[in-house]
């Protein structure tokens, strides 16, 4: 599995779902084609799923927000006659390296963490209509969106059966969902979580695993009404037109990718991705209307795409790049001056829209299981929205003084009043409120320093930065922290940032990444599943899993 | 290491600590004898330990808490002249099989829990005086005290090296309690977990590694002047006298393990462990006096010790053991007697003690990772503190109505006003109020209920169990269950019950056992860290570890 992956696609190129579009509701029909798999051998078989067609989907959600802002209510459902979903397609996942699985996973948790979000981020209800056997991934579909409805008959059901017929967990936030979001009593998750068959009919609304069950007769009569009924009492406001997601402008070639505001530029030898982002090209509009009419080319939300792109691409296809460094190039002012507009008309759907990006955008850094190290360098524009990479970085360098030969403009970092809670972590605080978790006081009085240009020692007294170095230290150092950090052990750097990062207050959110994630890698990799006669590896075969019985 | 390890132990022969007794003073020395591994294999070079040292210190901890209630503050040294501690000993974490280190790694993280606990449940505060190096697991010993002092000169530093040198995590909450206790900058903290060296003098006070930096020659007197100061203003009420934990008695055959008040029953077919728990064989005395006089025959502690051993012997020696069972048969009013003679008196130090011991125990519970039932036989006294199992468990199962030749007592079930808070679980809730996080009325209407003789169908209506069986169904239901569970992948029972046993909020505990624990144990199965060219397995050949740079 080691073909390019390609997250850009657009409603032309789906295989896998279709919209209609109905005034505010949209219907979404997941109707896998078995032959539209990202690999060979497996068919996508019964709605089962790979990641063809979660790239669809978190296009789709994602165009739902941008194209369709008249869409205050998605109805999910099946295309097919007796199946719902019946999750992520199994043999992909028994021929998937652990690597790719791990991948896949977050991906697919990062999609559901979007449009369990699109209500309260942007008035967009996600409504999921169960009709026949919705399973595994299946169900953890259903469980992200905000209503579930499910068929009363003797077909339709709601299962996780991933442990007791494949020996590995619900990946993608079953298990926590099942017990934090709906708040299944743990007994009764215990024994959900355990019967391949699951749970259907009433027993399923009892045990709060679903919100409605409707008889087969009145089903699609009650999942209309229900989708008309969300749709009145929501608060989103009307808005006629959106604007079109055009194509991103990037090219690839042997030395990294290119598109038009970021650089990343690959050194294999050094395992480091050096990722440059540019300043705005002209000045921020007056308005947003004018914002509108820039559309798809409005500097922070062509920035933020083509930044999105280039982090999934460092993910699944450039494996063995252990260190993404963070660099800018601009004027920082100008990039303030973006963002505030955006900050300033907060009521207007498309600002909302664009800062909820950047807010899953930089979640998205978050957990992205690579060394993250933030460069601040002469001539950089870390400000505002783009300084929270210094913030998501595991550490952060800053020139100090006159570098020789270096005529730009000395490095400055500046913050925005969006530092001080517009873009929260998945643990619910800002960036400065968990970099400062130890001493609240210190987040006050960056409060206070807003749109100030903070030079090195400033920054420096401000916590803003790791380290400050100037001339006669900046390379060697520079070329020690990277040299050192490609040497040490990639599983051991994933599992300490994925414990580093997110101090203070854990929520599901949190769970999913860092408890759920770390015990399925674990079990991803144990013989009982993915073994030569694991259960993950034998499914299909008619043969059980050999276990190994002893207990960790 | 198929040995079986007992957790029995007194200071008579203690080999690797040993305390002074000062008045409120208690100065603890590791003094680690190089030749009393609990295996072949190692030495316990510069103060590093395995288990037979933490076992050791787990003694100590509790009996400082029981026969010296005179202590207020524990003062936690070096016996040797230039090493405080190198944390866990690497050869014998290199050796051991993948089950005995992540067990190795919950008991010293539960040992760490305890003495951190100590000074809230009863007013004993630890010190930690850093002379030497205080590498890893020593600095994790270090960060579970409640004050660290760290001597300022060349040799003296804390580090958490295992990443860099091993890489591995920090098994003991190292990295947890960097971030969330003492809330190191996170950028800091990354740096702090790459550097093998540590950090030492000033900086590590001004990252909050340690609290204080002494200089050599006053280091000694200072930490004497801070325990003398610690203790004059501790709130712990005076005791004169603790009470002697005297040995349990035990006898160990090829069907379990029989204790005076707890019955193991070992069926290896089933996979399954049968603890019967007796209720008490005596009236409850009426004074705390009387509670002292017994002292360690006193019922509640009797039985906990017993079923603290009985744990800790299925998890180590008894790793095929896929599910424990819990019975019990007595009086359900005596428990409950006993229980609330200790709740009356929650001023006195032996009820504080033993009250917190069961919360401790039930904690044990909570994170054994083996399937936990719990069984409401006729006959049965799952009341008060003892029905806290029942929450414990994964799921219940209870008797209902008359069965055929069984003359016993009706089975209910009886809950106690210690139901409601006095035994928290990692996550800072109580079991019942996480059982009905989706439904917090019930916690209240269950409040309305105390002391009342639940039988199946009002238990059941009132949420405390999972199934209620009649004569009928019983025994075929039980059967079913027991031989499914059986049937499972043990490490998907692990990975599933470790995500459905701490709904609602997560606490730095629960990260431990949670995120932490389950990262720490992907790693070690990974091959980087204990493949044979891992560096875990090289260390100490000159050799670093050989990583497949691939990042997960």
């Amino acid at each position: 599995m080691s073909k390019s992956i390609d997250f850009q696609t657009d409603p032309s190129q789906y295989r896998h779902w279709r919209v209609e579009y109905d005034g505010p509701v949209a219907n979404l029909y997941m109707d896998v084609d078995e032959d539209g798999g990202l690999f060979e051998g497996y068919k996508l078989k019964l709605n089962s799923y790979d990641l063809s067609v979660d790239i669809e989907l978190a296009d789709i959600v994602q165009r739902m927000r941008f194209e369709h802002p008249e869409v205050k209510v998605v109805v999910m459902r099946s295309g097919k006659d007796r199946v719902f979903c019946s999750g992520a397609n199994i043999r992909m996942l028994g021929g998937a390296e652990h690597g790719h699985k791990v991948n896949f996973c977050k991906f697919t948790n990062e999609t559901r963490n979007t449009y369990e979000a699109a209500e309260d981020d942007s008035g967009q209800k996600y409504i999921c209509a169960i009709r026949g056997a919705c399973a595994g991934g299946g169900y953890e579909l259903a469980l992200a969106c905000n209503h579930i409805m499910l068929t009363d008959d003797s077909t339709s059901s709601v299962s996780l059966p991933e442990v007791p017929l494949l020996a590995v967990l619900p990946g993608t936030g079953g298990l926590t969902r099942v017990t934090d979001k709906r708040r299944v009593r743990r007994d009764r998750a215990d024994v959900f979580s355990s019967v391949e068959e699951g749970v259907r009919g009433k027993r399923a609304q009892e045990w709060g695993l679903v919100d409605e069950v409707i008889s087969n007769s009145r089903f699609d009569a009650t999942v209309d009404e229900r989708a008309r009924e969300f749709a009145a009492r929501s608060a989103k406001p009307d808005v006629d037109k959106g604007i079109a997601l055009t194509p991103i402008e990037r090219h690839f070639d042997a030395g990294g990718v290119h598109y038009s505001l970021v650089e990343v530029a690959i050194d294999r030898d050094a395992r480091t991705a050096t990722v440059t982002l540019s300043g705005p090209d002209a000045d921020a509009p007056a308005t947003m209307d004018e914002v509108v009419a820039q559309g798809a080319d409005f500097y922070l939300l062509r920035l933020a795409r083509e930044l999105d792109d280039a982090i999934l691409h460092l993910r699944f296809n450039e494996p063995e790049i252990g260190i993404v460094s963070f660099h800018s190039q601009g004027d920082p002012a100008q990039v303030m001056a973006h963002e505030e507009l955006l900050l300033a008309n907060d009521e207007h759907w498309l600002a909302v829209e664009i800062l909820a990006y950047w807010k899953r955008l930089l979640k998205r850094v978050d957990v992205t299981s690579r060394s993250l190290v933030a460069v601040v360098e002469h001539g950089s524009c870390f400000a505002g929205v783009l300084s929270e990479l210094l913030f998501a970085a595991d550490r952060s360098y800053m020139m100090e003084g006159e570098f020789e030969g270096d005529n730009r403009p000395t490095a400055t970092v500046r913050l925005g009043a969006g530092n001080f809670g517009r873009y929260p972590m998945g643990n619910g605080l800002s960036r400065l409120e968990t970099r400062f978790l130890g001493a609240p006081e210190m987040v006050e009085a960056a409060r206070g320093r807003i749109g100030e240009p903070l030079e090195a020692e400033e920054a420096d007294e401000a916590g803003l930065v790791t380290f400050i170095l100037d001339d006669i230290d900046w390379e060697d150092e520079m070329r020690i922290f990277y040299e050192e950090r490609a040497s040490f052990s990639p599983d051991a750097m994933t599992a300490m940032e994925a414990n580093l990062r997110f101090a203070g207050p854990e929520t599901m959110e949190t769970r999913i990444f860092g408890r759920l994630t770390a015990w399925q890698n674990w079990i991803f990799i144990r013989p009982n599943a993915t073994g030569e006669d694991g259960a993950l590896q034998r499914y299909g075969t008619g043969q059980r899993g050999e276990f190994d019985m002893r207990r960790v």
